[in-house]
């Protein structure tokens, strides 16, 4: 049904939704079987599956099992509990826009169709998300690698590989194309504090993908490019706003930062489902905080100390003058962004 | 003994060095009882106790226990020994520059005293190397807060404080100064990986003295200095080289990039037994490497996956030209820094 992968985070599959729990990585390597919305947005919420692309798949096809679930209840108001459930949905994390965009997507379906049809109709629509958003990785792949001069040292942070996606990455979708094509010498991966999704899962995606990789914790990489390792800084993105800015995991404005600082350039790889024209600019977004906790039990106290507040700031937002290409499936777009996103979105 | 400080990473008891074990911190408070030269060594390189100044506090003490423990043996080379204690010792860790000068100084001691007298006036060198190191620092604290304005918002890294030094802290000796003197509105501590010094003792220890204090993850400093709540970095030194590199905790040069690219101003705070003017610059500095798996263990994985190499180095090096100030006990130097270190220790 899917084009095929080596990894795939989320998987249809007899009128389940099947997704690799990422929690769990690189550990173990179990899928987790989910049959209701409910449980989708919980596995959402919980990172079970993380990364803009790959929570967008997954909440398109939570929408096909909510419609399935409703339909056969066969409540007079089935219409108006899907439209509960697209709620709940859409709020399980606030701050990527392709989940939004994805329940818009199916929401359109939804009105469009007589009910008798709607399932397959979903699930139509579900599995064209989830082919064109691999389409669109491999079409990134190829024009990000395309900008790299041969022998490149390329640096990337959180994940934005397979994992994040319906398969091959956005960000880890042109390390894969560069590395394929020559262009790439070595790769550095920050852990990624505090749920290290450098160290877990960009590390393991990438030994999977025999691709040699170098994980640093956060705080080394203005020594990596110091010592001229790296020529790309090159990420993912939760969203983009209208002007170009650019909200992703925090720590990517720390890296846009210090790039700039070093000769550096920093590529962002967002396929179009991740730009948001109807936000302004990054000050404009939602920024999610999570549990303190997520930080704090790795020092291994139970109790914060009085007086003492932990900020767990999931994203941040690198202003659109720190990016120096914003890498889409239509084609790389450079500054001055704003124009350059208007002028995609109407193509 | 020595001036009493709320906090004593380094105590000298009975003829034992008790060491609070701060591998343990925040979730247990431990003493270990130090006997012999080795153990103190071996306390060094577990990190039981770290911090430069702490580490050259230790290593003297250390030494007293080495001298007492060659010369009750009665042997004949006990001199000799002894040397090849003070070597073993200096090389517990190799970047921190106070530990070798700790070691230069008892040597000293040694040299010019008779074995009879030998371990009286070694004890009285060590606690004199105490009690100035917390001299120094209540003065750096003093002088470091006068170079703030009121209401400043200041962000550290690592642990300068009382747990690092003989007590009250370089860096967070600035910082309880500044905050006894209402300089300083709110202190921002990254939680510095791998080892987590930042959350585990700087929040432990500023919590023991009633200054609020924020954690965030290292790479979410960037958007700390964006949002405006801090205009100084304040950090300590492991080491200042002749041309006023400064070489401490990885993540320190991140900080200072970011800082200069925000207006935020970074203050090093370093007593002169941290200065090393027989380095020419910080890139002649052996920089530690510790075990991979201080920062691989947080991931749950057993192993490594193959191709994927963790790199674990302890250190950075902030060239002169990002710095804006290093206080010293001797007072603050300022840019150029090479004709200001040579004029200090010729002082």
């Amino acid at each position: 049904m899917t084009r095929s992968t080596d990894i795939e985070p989320v998987r249809w599959q007899d009128w389940r939704l099947v997704l690799l729990d990422q929690r769990l990585l690189p550990a173990r390597e179990e899928y987790l079987e989910i049959k209701t919305v409910e449980q989708a947005a919980r596995a959402i919420f919980d990172l079970v599956v993380r990364g803009a692309p790959a929570i967008g798949v997954t909440a398109a096809y939570a929408v096909v099992l909510a419609a399935r679930n409703r339909l056969e209840s066969s409540a007079a108001n089935w219409r108006e509990l899907l439209e509960q459930d697209l709620d709940g949905l859409a709020r399980a994390r606030p701050t990527a826009v392709n989940l939004a965009w994805a329940v818009e997507s199916m929401r359109g379906v939804i009105d469009r169709t007589d009910p008798e049809a709607l399932v397959p109709a979903l699930l139509e629509k579900a599995v064209q998300i989830h082919t064109e958003d691999i389409d669109a990785n491999h079409r990134m792949g190829e024009l990000g690698a395309a900008e790299m001069a041969p022998g490149s040292g390329v640096l990337t942070h959180c994940n934005a590989g397979a994992l994040a996606t319906a398969g091959y990455g956005t960000a880890l979708g042109v390390i894969r194309s560069g590395w394929n094509a020559g262009k790439i010498s070595q790769v550095f991966a920050d852990e990624t504090r505090p749920w290290l999704q450098g160290a877990r899962l960009t590390a393991w995606e990438l030994s999977r993908s025999a691709i040699p990789v170098t994980v640093i914790t956060d705080s080394a990489a203005a020594t990596v490019m110091r010592e001229g390792r790296v020529q790309w800084v090159v990420v993912g993105a939760d969203r983009v706003t209208a002007n170009g800015d650019v909200i992703n995991k925090i720590g990517t404005y720390s890296l846009a930062v210090l790039a700039r600082a070093h000769g550096v350039r920093f590529m962002v790889v967002a396929p179009t489902s991740t730009i948001d024209p109807a936000t302004a600019t990054g000050d404009n977004v939602a920024i999610e905080s999570r549990d303190p906790g997520e930080i704090w039990s790795s020092t291994g106290a139970a109790e914060v100390p009085p007086g003492v507040t932990v900020q767990n700031r999931v994203f941040d937002v690198t202003p659109a003058e720190w990016v120096d290409m914003i890498v889409t499936e239509k084609g790389v777009l450079r500054a001055p962004f704003g124009p350059a996103i208007a002028g995609l979105k109407k193509a």
